[in-house]
């Protein structure tokens, strides 16, 4: 019979759309993990309880404290977490704790951070940058986390000093599968060449999305454009939009992209192609160390 | 009883959305109309002959010309009419007959307009424009048709020269019903200062829309942004954003905008404010103006 797994503490990620948890042993080793497909957006509130036991059951013994970070604490998550104010460090002992039904269970909520001009939240991608200074104190530069909501913080002496929300990643998805493009990106294959093109096109004349947007639908109708063309087109062209809005945070910056690979290899190719040299360190990593960071503070403080 | 609708043709005007019918005579006047949700969206190849059928069947006798414009054309339509390719006169008697099951309907579409560079087509706008240079035989200017791809074409010597097509009422639509805007602008109020506001805002920095967004998100978040500010926010930028890449089309010209009265009230409100002084003709008028254009090149050709 296997030897049951008695971790010091469980990391949890809860994004929108998936859920990661951890088995962590005090000296930061990973002994189990488990992860399923109940996001925040999945989730009614009572749900989110039922939804951490399924994955963490096996784990728990008397009151293991549970650290999560992600769209978990937001208000439509488990339970609204409080936003710590920039600039600021990403990660302090500051966190919500959740009332669970289940009495083996400490759920530890991590604040998110807002910005009051312009007004800005996240929630998560403070974990991964404070992961990211964990590993790398002397970071000093600009992170970009690509996703849905793509953020561009600026970090100097361990805290982040502003940041920036695009919602590319969002109007790419609502664009291919709702939009009139849905008839011409049906594909999942990829123009290197048509990419490249769209990020300098997009660059030098940002405002003129909207029209270049039907022009794709166009060229397809009227010169066969391939899917494939058409996809890293409308990619490209909203990517290199945001470029060009996000100009003040990369350019003459150090740069780390900390996200998923498809999405992290598209952000580098561009900002390669602006002449930046970015750094691609390991998310996952840099998650766990973010968590552990807040895990620490929370020990120290309940000594 | 009532005497039997005897039309000379019938006049159609196919949306995607939704389909219109007139009974006219040969003097112009309308005998009867008809309507239905009935739009090239709804429809499967098949279905566009009963559709048209359940409108105008009480109009039928002998091969009664039925003249259509609009997306009933397209390839995803009832059969692709063709395009004419600008510079040319909006309308002629190019249309291209579709085969139909009953014999008392002669059904003609009406060829859409194609621009080779950069890509463009139209379906339906050109009909509109041929029934404003029908009233107005000297209109020499810029005509801006609003709707969910919003068009821009500059009309000369009774030609259409150029023509642009911008996405904006299609983000509109995507954003506020599939992206998490959609938590923040939850109502049909609206805020004039607010749209006011976003089209400077637009105007001034036009490639910041994707953080923009964001921010609409951010602000009822953190300082309870009302739906009614974040719902026209959002229109004033992505129609800001239009603006300035339309500006070429705008600046310094004569202005018609043709269009549902919803949608060419708040186009007119943001061109009057960035100084100009558009005049909104009476789109229905100019649809019906332009599809007579059509009967009577056709009723020559066959002469």
């Amino acid at each position: 019979m296997a030897r049951a797994i008695r971790p010091d503490w469980i990391a949890v990620d809860w994004g929108t759309s998936n859920l990661r948890a951890w088995a962590m042993s005090h000296t930061g080793d990973i002994l189990a993990e488990a992860s399923s497909d109940q996001g925040m957006g999945k989730l009614t509130q009572d749900a989110f309880e039922p939804a951490l036991l399924s994955l963490v059951e096996p784990w728990l013994s008397d009151k293991t404290p549970v650290v999560a970070c992600g769209m978990v604490g937001s208000r439509q998550g488990w339970q609204e977490a409080r936003y710590r104010t920039v600039p600021c460090t990403p990660c302090s002992g500051d966190t919500t704790r959740v009332d669970t039904h289940d009495p083996r269970l400490s759920v530890h909520l991590i604040a998110g951070l807002k910005q009051d001009k312009p007004a800005d939240v996240m929630r998560g991608e403070e974990s991964q940058i404070a992961g990211l200074l964990a590993l790398n104190p002397i970071f000093d530069g600009v992170v970009c986390l690509p996703g849905t909501h793509t953020k561009w913080a600026r970090i100097s002496a361990g805290e982040v000093v502003s940041f920036q929300t695009f919602m590319t990643g969002e109007l790419f998805a609502c664009l291919s599968d709702y939009s009139v493009l849905r008839h011409s990106v049906t594909t999942e294959d990829w123009d290197d060449a048509a990419f490249s093109q769209a990020i300098d096109d997009a660059l030098s004349k940002p405002e003129s999305m909207a029209a270049r947007l039907f022009s794709l639908r166009a060229e397809s109708l009227l010169n066969d454009l391939p899917a494939a063309s058409a996809r890293a087109r409308l990619s490209g062209l909203l990517l290199g939009a945001e470029l060009a809005a996000a100009r003040p945070y990369w350019l003459g910056q150090d740069i780390a992209i900390i996200g998923a690979k498809g999405l992290t290899n598209l952000y580098a190719t561009a900002l390669r192609q602006l002449g930046c040299a970015p750094t691609i360190p390991e998310a996952e990593n840099l998650t766990l160390a973010g968590l552990a960071t807040t895990y620490l503070s929370l020990k120290e403080t309940s000594k």
